[in-house]
């Protein structure tokens, strides 16, 4: 592939401005290998530059400049656009090939034309790192069930149909949605060890998973719902960039482990001592061995009644490698990011996580927000996370059998923050009408304020004697705080497509 | 006025169907004073009746008879429709003088007019109660601030005009919104006595406002809202029955007294045995003795992190009449109802409280349950308030400045339950354009899941130059749970007429 075709394929950008726009430009008829090609080809139109010179464009003020293959890029304009210009910062002035090596969701047609759309040089041979030369961080990824539908592979992220997920209460655990950053760490039980540290009192230590049997065993059922779960309902709206999640991105299990608050206890935390926050390290890292993080406030994690929980157990099992093993934090009614996989280190801090994931993502901003006015200093992580309803069946194109003058649709219900679902009402005519579903007999939560598990429910919706064409099937839930679900994602949009807990909406045809 | 005169004013019910209706049917030119007389006027075309007659017809299967007046009523097929039936059944078989000498909501044309269609009969003259024999239980109700606007002065009930409530975060005591449902209670400090009774134990003792003193003084700056708060714009999707509150049934204030759990504990009420409930009663009663009562969970009592307060100051000063002197209960983060004032007795059951304001009020319903449908035990007695807000300035059909192309907004957002409120979202043209509000600098809560205080804010909002006619401004509230406004009371509509949250609307003339 030479510059001829590298130029087929790409509009030229002949201005910055054209440059903007060229996120979405690119040829449908030419092969993602052939786009792949042109990062490994030289450019005889444009300059050579040898990684000395390349180092140095690492900041805002001299330009910043990355590699990819033999391709050099000036990204200086790109960067305040990416989600999360902190992590693109990490490779100013060198190469990106080992960070999209792990971040593969960048290996697409639009991420490569649009980084060929910045391109301004040639590396000079003797610095271009072959492909060969990186160790494969994906050679020890862990089988799973074909039943989950990825969105991407490296890093694995995958959800199960919905159907499956009203099949029962606790969704077993090969079925259970998965959502990694980072390729899943190969940790040997044996050398195991949990750091600790708490910066208020300079104290610190390290415990092996032999220690945190000793403590009593506390078994929470809670649903985990990952922050982006219904994005793509988002994205019909205006184009999100991440994962499209659908409406599985979440799941039900009863997890078994030491309580986070007992663990605490011993590193000198006392109740009442509770501004600040516990961040958590993964044992996933990055090209840079910069771990996974996230962080939880402190007063929710010494709450006897917040449960939260250093997991080894999932529905009674040792926790699968895709699901932490052999420890995870379970941070009940609290977005899945913040239940931190493969637990490596905790921290007691004046100070939430620093980590990507908790400063610069996971955050929700108003629909009018957008990447060249964001400031994610002004939202809060988020943490509870909204009262949420979706149809499971029938899906959307479905078509559906009219019984008794009825079609029976089944679905999911969850609340954050150990609110309980009271009601979820559905309609078929537009709100003219709604039907109360029958919420099915469920495990209920210890107390108020501390239901942890969503609602299975079942609605019998009637539809009218002459119904000719599709009909749009509407839920929406309500919870013990009488929150209630907005109803659309117009106007919930958020550049991260987070938070998406407007009404959930299946267009489904019925036969008699 | 004659039996002429009745049918006048009367369309008269040919059958039971067009009585069903009768509840909007009235002559407008008929004065109140005209229909009132009514009920004191024998109707020549209808039998007489004695007291002894009247008392066997006290249920369903005997019919429901009563007396008002003169008149004798046979309201079986009303009761199941009143709001609380419970409470109408109170009066089965007997007058109902003496309850709406209390409940003086009763005393329009609309309800006289209805009720005169149930009449069946003429009491016998010397069983009719005169008015005149009727203690005036009225007669020492406090004085009140003129800026309060009464929606009802019998039992008082007001509330300020809303751009009061963006002046000070701390709302000023005499402005502070009014909700009684019985006459206020006068109580004398020196022989007040509040009653405790631990029904799971069996313990009981009764303590004086001296011993509530001894307990260490707790201040918390939270604040309360009633359950019907904006009523009247859900009213505008469908009548309901009920107190019209504008969006000012609300306020903030600083509270000062008793932790509940500390009194708890010496009633022999350990942490961790917290299922159940505590009951809470008034000293205000209704003709039967009864008393207002309420409950929350005992979790949310005995929580220290749930700030429960047997309140005896609001704002650094003793509770007055009309708040509650001389204790009142503070739940923050829960409906304004579970905060009763002129407090009685605290009972801790593993019941709730079975007062119809528990158990047949203060309930949410599908939009599509009416009386007709509904079943008050199938829905959870509200206690978390959910988000909301309220624009407060301009007021609706105001003509606003624009001044340097803005217009200035401000107003007031809270959610129950201990959420921070995280942003408001405003805009003026139909949701393409979202401005975020800022939020006045105010107390902070006292960690995560204890923000019990509201947030004022202002926005300014653009306005396109050539702007003509009215423009709508629309505010939603997200909270730390990332929760937001449903958009419209349409599907939220409940036949209570409580929780309505959703966006705050104004429509207002621009001028330049």
């Amino acid at each position: 592939m030479d510059g001829q075709i590298v130029r087929r394929y790409l509009r030229q950008p002949s201005s910055s401005e054209d440059r903007k726009d060229s996120n979405n430009v690119y040829a449908k008829d030419v092969s993602l290998d052939e786009i792949r090609k042109a990062h490994d080809t030289v450019r005889k139109d444009l300059p050579e530059y040898t990684m000395d010179e390349i180092v140095k464009h690492n900041a805002p003020s001299s330009g910043i400049w990355v590699t990819y293959g033999v391709g050099v890029y000036d990204i200086t304009s790109f960067v305040p656009k990416h989600p999360g210009s902190d992590k693109v910062m990490l490779a100013a002035g060198g190469a990106i090939d080992p960070f999209w090596h792990i971040f593969q969701q960048h290996n697409t047609k639009e991420v490569l034309t649009l980084l060929e759309s910045y391109r301004i040089g040639n590396l000079r041979a003797d610095d271009v790192i072959g492909t060969k030369d990186l160790h494969d961080p994906w050679s020890g990824e862990p089988k799973r069930h074909p039943i989950l539908k990825p969105a991407t592979l490296k890093p694995y992220n995958a959800e199960p149909p919905a159907s499956v997920l009203v099949d029962s209460f606790l969704t077993p655990n090969e079925f259970f949605y998965v959502r990694n950053h980072l390729p899943v760490p190969e940790v040997d039980i044996k050398s195991y060890e949990l750091e600790m540290e708490n910066e208020k009192t300079g104290k610190s230590k390290t415990i092996r998973f032999a220690d945190l049997l000793k403590y009593r065993k506390h078994t929470v059922t809670a649903t985990i719902m990952c922050g982006g779960n219904r994005r793509s309902e988002m994205m019909e709206v205006k184009p999100i960039k991440g994962l499209p999640w659908g409406p599985s991105a979440v799941g039900n299990a009863q997890w078994s482990g030491a309580r986070l608050c007992d663990v605490l206890r011993d590193m000198g935390v006392r109740e009442g001592d509770e501004e600040g926050h516990v961040q958590f390290e993964g044992l996933d890292t990055d090209p840079t061995s910069t771990p996974y993080g996230a962080s939880i406030p402190l007063a929710k994690a010494m709450d006897p009644r917040g449960d939260v929980l250093l997991a080894y157990e999932m529905n009674g099992q040792p926790l699968n490698r895709d699901h932490g093993y052999p420890v995870r934090v379970i941070v009940p009614g609290v977005v899945g990011s913040r239940n931190v996989k493969w637990l490596g280190k905790i921290i007691v801090s004046r100070a939430e996580s620093g980590s990507h994931w908790q400063q610069n993502d996971y955050k929700s901003f108003s629909p009018s927000t957008d990447w060249d006015t964001v400031d994610f200093k002004t939202a809060p992580a988020i943490q509870n996370m909204p009262v949420t309803s979706a149809i499971c069946t029938p899906a959307s194109g479905e078509t559906v059998k009219v019984e008794g003058g009825y079609v029976t649709v089944r679905g999911y219900a969850w609340s954050g923050g150990g609110s309980e679902i009271v009601r979820v009402d559905l309609t078929a005519d537009g709100g003219k009408t709604w039907t109360v579903a029958k919420l099915d007999e469920s495990e209920k939560g210890t107390g108020p304020g501390r239901h942890w598990s969503w609602s299975l429910w079942t609605a019998k919706i009637p539809v009218p004697a002459g119904q000719k064409g599709p009909i749009e099937i509407v839920s929406k839930a309500v919870d013990s705080n009488y929150n209630s679900q907005p109803e659309s994602f117009a106007n919930i949009w958020n550049l991260r497509g987070v938070v998406g807990n407007a009404y959930s909406r299946v267009k489904v045809n019925v036969s008699k």
